[in-house]
C-alpha cells in the first residue's frame, strides 16, 4: 500500500466463476497494468449475476479512485451490471442512439456470417445500448461497449467480461480524459523484474537479504513459478538509486541464474539468442511430447529459428526416426543420459541443424522405480560441436513435471548460448 | 442462488495477486468442489497481505455457513491470516505443541535436503504452530497447517495458498465433523454437463430453448471455451425428471456435436476411443508444432496409444521426414488440403500406424493472404483405409489459433472414430 497513490478496486461478475466453470482471467491482466501505471489495486470481489449481489459488491468497493467492473454486459436479461451501476450511481438508464447504431452494425455482421436474421438481435442491441445518463460509452471490441461514469469522488469503469474484449476496451478507456488525469496524478512507479532460473525461492530470499533487502525504500516481491523465481522490485521515483542498488546486488548474488530482466517468456529469449547467432533448432521430445517445440512456436516469428523435430514418445520412434540403437535402449533404458544424447544427435543429423535439444523422462504417475523415480528427466543438447546433458529431478504432477522438463530444456540451451559468448 | 442450501464465501489473500504477479488458481478448484457438494459459493474476495485488509475482508464475508481463506500462512511476519482470523473470532493465539513438533519435523527434513541448518527454521516453525484457541489444526501438505474454527453460526476454514497444498488440506478438511455435517445438510445437487464441439454459443442457446429451457426448475449455464461450449444443468434432487428431460432434449437438438458428458478433456476421450479399438496414433504437426501430441501425452497412460510424430514446422521437414513432395508444396502452398493429406500419409507410413493426424495452418500474426488469411488451418486424418480432411477458419491471436487448431484436430479424430461405429 502506497500512501498518496490513486487506488482502484475490481468487481468481477459472473455465476460461472462461482460455479468453477471458468477461471477469472481478467484480474491478473488488469493488476499488472494498474501496477505499472502506479495505481494501487486494493481489492477484488467476485460475485454472481444477481442485481443485488452486484449492487452490494459495488457499495463495498466504493471509495476508490477507480472502481472497475468486469462482465455482465451481454444482450440478455441476466446481464445486469449496467443496471446495477446505474442504481448505485443514482443515474437513470437512457438509450444511446449512436451506440445503438454501432452495436446493431456489429451484430448484423455477425448474423450475416452465420446466415442468421439480424432482426433477431434487435432486443439485445437495445439492451446493450442502454447507458446510465452521463456515462461515456467506449466502443465495443465484441458487441458490448464499455462505460465510464463519474461517481462520488472517483469513477466507475464498466468493462466486458470476455478477456480479449476486456483487454481491448480497457486499453481504449485509458485514453479517456478522466483516466488520463488519474494516470498523471499517479505518475509511473519504478519497477524492475529479475527472472531467475536454477535457484530456489529460499536461495533467492538469501540473495535478497545479502543484497540489502528493502531497507532503501524499495518493495520487493519474490514469486516462485514453474521452475523459475520472479523477483519484482518496485519503488517510488525518488528511490531510483535504492532500486538500482538492490538490482545490482541481486545480479551479483544470483549470477547467471538471472535469465531475463523483462517479462518475455524464456522461449522468446532462447529464440532471440539463436536468431542472433544464425542458428536453427530441432527438438527430439519423449516425455514432453512436443511441449518444447510448441512453446517456441507460440512466439511470433519462431519459424526462422525452429525447424521442427521428432516426437519420440515410444521407443520404436526413438529407434526409427532418431536412430537410437536398440543396444543403448536395452542397456540404459529410455530415460538415461546415453539415450538423451543419442536422441539429440539423431534429430540434429536428421534435420541438419546446428542446435538440437532432446528430452526423455518419467512424467508419472506410474513408471517410476527406486533408481529412476517419477520426475527423473534427462536433457541433452547438441550445439555446434559441443554436447551437453543435464539430469533434472522434478516434482509435481504429470503436467507440472512435463512443463518443468520443457522449461529445463530451454534453460539448458540458454546457458549454453551464453557460455558461447 | 439456491434457497436453503448452505452458503460459503472465499477470501483469497496475497499482495502478489493484486500486483498481477500470479493468477489465483484456488477459486476455480474450490468452486467446482463446493458446487458438487451442494454448497453455494456466494462470493470471493481478494485482498493484500495487511492485517486490516484481511480483517475487513473476513467481516464482509461473515454470515455464511463456511468462510474459507486461502494464503497468508507462511513462516514469516508478513503472513498474517491466522492472526486476522483470531481477531475476528475473538480467540487468542496459542502455541499448539503437537503441531509444532509436526511442522519442525517437516522443515528439518527440507533443511536436511538442502544442507541447511534446521535451527534457522525455529522462529518460523513456532509462528506456523500458533493457532486460535479452540481451532482444529489440519496436518500440512507443505509446512502450513490448515485450521478450522467455529465462528458465529458457521465455521472459518483457513487453508494454505499454494494450489497443491490448498487442494490437499481442503480434501482433509472435508472429513472433519463440522464439514461432514455441513455436507450432510447440503445433500448433493444434481449436475450434468454436456460438452459440445462444432456448434457456437448462439446455436447452443437455441437448442437449449428448443429443449424447453429451465422451465422445469433446472438451472443451466452455457459457457464458451476454446472451440467448445460447455452446458451445465443443475437441479435439486427432486427435479431429477426435469433435468433428465432437458438433457435428453439437448442431446436430440445437438446430435453428435455433444462429445462428452463428463469433465474429462477431449484428449482423454480420443485416447480412450483409440485404445478401445486397439489403434495407435501418430501426428504430423506444422502450425501446432507439437500441441496435439503434448495434449494427448498430458493424459496418464497415453503411451499405449500415442506413438509419437513429426513436428514439421519448416517445409524442409515436411519434405525430409514426411515425404511431402516439392511439387505439391510448390503448387498448393504449405497450408493446403493436399499438403495436410500428404503429411498425414507420410507420418502414417513412417511410423507404421493405423491412425495419423496432420495439421498445417497460418497462426499469424503475419503470413496471411487474402486467399489464406490468418486462421486458415487444414487438418487431415488417415484412419485405417480412410482419409478425411477439414478446413478450419479460426479467429483469435496466435496462441488461440494454435490451441483451437489442436482442438479441431482431436475433434476430427473423435468424429471419425464415432462414424466407424
Amino acid at each position: 500500500v502506497t500512501a498518496g497513490r490513486p487506488t482502484a478496486a475490481l468487481l468481477v461478475t459472473g455465476q460461472e466463476l462461482l460455479l468453477g466453470l471458468v477461471a477469472d482471467a481478467n484480474t491478473r491482466c488488469l493488476a499488472r497494468d494498474l501496477d505499472a501505471l502506479g495505481i494501487d489495486l486494493r481489492r477484488v470481489g467476485i460475485v454472481g449475476d444477481g442485481h443485488d449481489e452486484i449492487v452490494t459488491g459495488l457499495r463495498e468497493l466504493a471509495g476508490h479512485d477507480l472502481v472497475i467492473t468486469s462482465g455482465g454486459l451481454g444482450p440478455t436479461h441476466d446481464d445486469r451490471t449496467v443496471a446495477a451501476v446505474a442504481e448505485v450511481a443514482g443515474a437513470e438508464l437512457v438509450l444511446d442512439e449512436e451506440l445503438l447504431a454501432q452495436i446493431a452494425a456489429i451484430t448484423a455482421e455477425y448474423a450475416r456470417r452465420r446466415g442468421a436474421d439480424p432482426a433477431l438481435n434487435r432486443d439485445g442491441d437495445r439492451k446493450q445500448a442502454l447507458v446510465p445518463r452521463g456515462a461515456t460509452a467506449i466502443p465495443p471490441a465484441g458487441t458490448a461497449p464499455g462505460l465510464l461514469l463519474a461517481h462520488g469522488d472517483g469513477h466507475v469503469l464498466v468493462l466486458p467480461g470476455p478477456p480479449r474484449e476486456f483487454a481491448a476496451v480497457w486499453r481504449s478507456a485509458l485514453e479517456l480524459a478522466p483516466l488520463r488525469a488519474l494516470r498523471a496524478r499517479a505518475g509511473p512507479l519504478l519497477r524492475h523484474t529479475l527472472r531467475v532460473y536454477g535457484a530456489g525461492e529460499p536461495a533467492v530470499a538469501r540473495a535478497f537479504a545479502a543484497a540489502g533487502g528493502d531497507g532503501g525504500g524499495t518493495r520487493t516481491t519474490i514469486c516462485a513459478r514453474l521452475l523459475e523465481v520472479e523477483v519484482t522490485v518496485r519503488a517510488e521515483p525518488e528511490r531510483q538509486a535504492a532500486l538500482d542498488g538492490l538490482i545490482a546486488g541481486l545480479r551479483e548474488q544470483l549470477g547467471d541464474a538471472v535469465y531475463a530482466e523483462d517479462e518475455r517468456p524464456l522461449a522468446e529469449h532462447v529464440l532471440a539468442a539463436l536468431r542472433a547467432r544464425g542458428l536453427r533448432l530441432a527438438v527430439g521430445e519423449s516425455c514432453t511430447a512436443g511441449l518444447v517445440a510448441a512453446r517456441l512456436a507460440d512466439i511470433p516469428g519462431a519459424s526462422d529459428v525452429l525447424l521442427g523435430g521428432v516426437i519420440a514418445y515410444a521407443n520404436e520412434v526413438k529407434r526409427s526416426l532418431l536412430g537410437v540403437s536398440e543396444a543403448i535402449l536395452a542397456e540404459h533404458g529410455a530415460v538415461s543420459e546415453p539415450v538423451a544424447r543419442a536422441m539429440a544427435l539423431g534429430v540434429r543429423q536428421s534435420l541438419g541443424v546446428d542446435a538440437a535439444l532432446a528430452i526423455t523422462g518419467i512424467a508419472g504417475p506410474s513408471g517410476g522405480t527406486a533408481e529412476k523415480p517419477v520426475g527423473t528427466v534427462w536433457i541433452a543438447l547438441h550445439l555446434r560441436d559441443n554436447a551437453n546433458t543435464v539430469l533434472l529431478r522434478l516434482w509435481g504432477d504429470r503436467t507440472e513435471i512435463r512443463q518443468r522438463a520443457a522449461q529445463g530444456a530451454l534453460n539448458l540451451l540458454r546457458r549454453a548460448l551464453i557460455a558461447e559468448g
